[in-house]
């Protein structure tokens, strides 16, 4: 099907431009032109030149692909299906195209024990993005030892070798309880588990501020799904009835939960509790009453883990990056 | 950082295995119990030896890699952030590796106009899913037509060339429309444009049903979004007032818009209008009320586009497939 009798530098020779160029054309890097893209491809039809992808990774050492690693704790709290996950995902495949590359989706199943041998050594992937930092930090550290390019979307506060970009968790605590208290809430519900990282940094922001005011917080360490949170408030209305008024979820999903279970019961929110949420998902404009919530700003995360990693494979050293977050006011408190 | 001296049939030697189940346990397929990977991952490692993923692709012509691209119409409706999407991409995902793939993310402006050269012939992936038929059709045809093994994910019941897997929409029309009749509604307003191929069975299969039991159906043929429900549904009871009493949402994101308008004007929902909505993601439980849908199997359905596609790769031929969707009863209706 291909009888490439051309080579690469024949046809850049003809098309008049450089290897690199005719290359990047034919991989229909948007760093091109569209035009040259166009015109270069149809050089190659018209000469019935296929691009060997394989063959030309084995000699330019490069794939144009980033592998992104799913690295859940299965047994445990959150899946694949997650809508914020899947956010994260996505908005990272927009960045990972926008420079010209493809996303290779992966998780720690499948790469196994040796991240730098499956992915670099094996030529899968230029480099590689965690998307959750887990339990298996030490796996990341090994990756990373090893060569491999890596960035992981975490917590950047905590102590890390590997270059970790996320929001600035700790504030965002502080921003919520700050809402609450405005809003005239003082007996305050935090649902989430705070020996995760990140939800670690969110209950300290929070507590900080509410001890500094004097109103009361209490954790809920929960799962990070919203059928534990919904569980956790009936159990909780169950046994000690309304004693609260203000809710700070770990996530909007955890928020929805809540609500549902609130609403249930005909406990009025916000009126009777107010409630904010963490990450913003489509979801939180779109629920009634809509979701007050911190929002995570995912695009520029992804546009910044990308970076972090073009720079990486270009040689270069990077450090971690906090990402400002936001207090998204809407109905719900 | 590499030094090959032992092969790969060296090492297969060593362990005593044939040369593919070495292969394999390098690769980590799940297909080689996880013992026996370990121990030849382990020999690898003791004898320096990193298969060279891109060289084996040469050797065997297989990439282990399945592209899903995303085929949207990106000027309009539907994006990457839409929940019901990202949970097909999920669920393909776990398919994929289910059987010792990875999934290589992509879409229509990457991949170019010549989808067997980028991808079969440029070895990145040994075939295509593609999400969504979009207005594309020929492009995939031609894809298909040139020998890329290529399944999509649309609507089966469409007259097309290569294999379509996809819910039952038509019978999912009946089954809303029957479950609002029952519930009393004769009133109902169908959300969604029957001009993409999918939500026209869903409208035919409803229109059918209520056509039959002398109730009435209004279209309002609106995007895909949540807002352009909300906006539709307010600009309604604005001009008409509240003359339905059913809405039958082509998505549940649509659904969730509706509802929001509705009860933002003190409409009780599911005592005044009864609503159903399509997909069954995440948020149709946990929403409140939670939100009556017909649910479309996309777990079944990764799993049988990827066997198709499986099936494919062996050089034989596939058909479309039609798959049973249910309606699932909550408090919306």
């Amino acid at each position: 099907m291909t009888g490439n009798k051309l080579t690469l530098a024949g046809l850049a020779k003809l098309a008049g431009v450089s290897t690199s160029t005719a290359s990047r054309a034919l991989h229909n890097n948007p760093l091109i032109k569209a035009e040259t893209r166009q015109r270069i491809q149809d050089l190659a039809k018209t000469h019935n030149f296929s691009l060997n992808a394989a063959a030309s990774r084995l000699r330019s050492q490069k794939t144009n692909v980033i592998a992104v690693i799913l690295n859940l704790d299965y047994e445990t709290e959150q899946s694949i299906d997650d809508p914020f996950l899947l956010k994260v995902v996505g908005d990272i495949n927009q960045a990972v195209n926008q420079q010209g590359y493809e996303l290779l989706l992966s998780n720690s199943r499948m790469a196994g024990e040796d991240w730098y041998g499956y992915f670099v050594a094996g030529r899968r992937a230029d480099g590689v993005i965690v998307v959750g930092q887990g339990k298996q930090q030490t796996q990341i550290e090994r990756a990373f030892a090893a060569g491999t390019p890596l960035v992981a979307w975490g917590d950047p506060s905590s102590e890390s070798d590997y270059p970790v970009v996320g929001s600035d968790n700790f504030r965002g605590g502080q921003l919520a309880a700050c809402h609450l208290l405005e809003k005239g809430a003082g007996r305050i519900l935090f649902l989430g588990d705070p020996d995760h990282a990140e939800i670690g940094e969110r209950y300290r922001g929070c507590l900080g501020e509410l001890e500094a005011a004097r109103a009361s917080l209490e954790l809920l360490p929960i799962d990070l799904t919203s059928e534990s949170a919904y569980r956790a408030i009936n159990l909780r209305l169950q046994s000690a009835g309304l004693n609260f008024d203000g809710v700070f979820a770990c996530s909007d999903m955890v928020a929805f939960g809540a609500m549902k279970a609130l609403k249930e019961r005909y406990v009025s929110v916000p009126n009777d509790v107010r409630i904010v949420g963490f990450d913003n998902i489509a979801m939180a404009e779109v629920s009634y009453p809509s979701l007050t919530t911190i929002a995570q700003n995912t695009r520029m995360a992804a546009q910044s883990l990308v970076s972090k990693l073009l720079i990486q494979l270009e040689g270069k050293k990077t450090c971690a990056e906090q990402l400002p977050i936001e207090l998204i006011c809407r109905q719900s408190s």
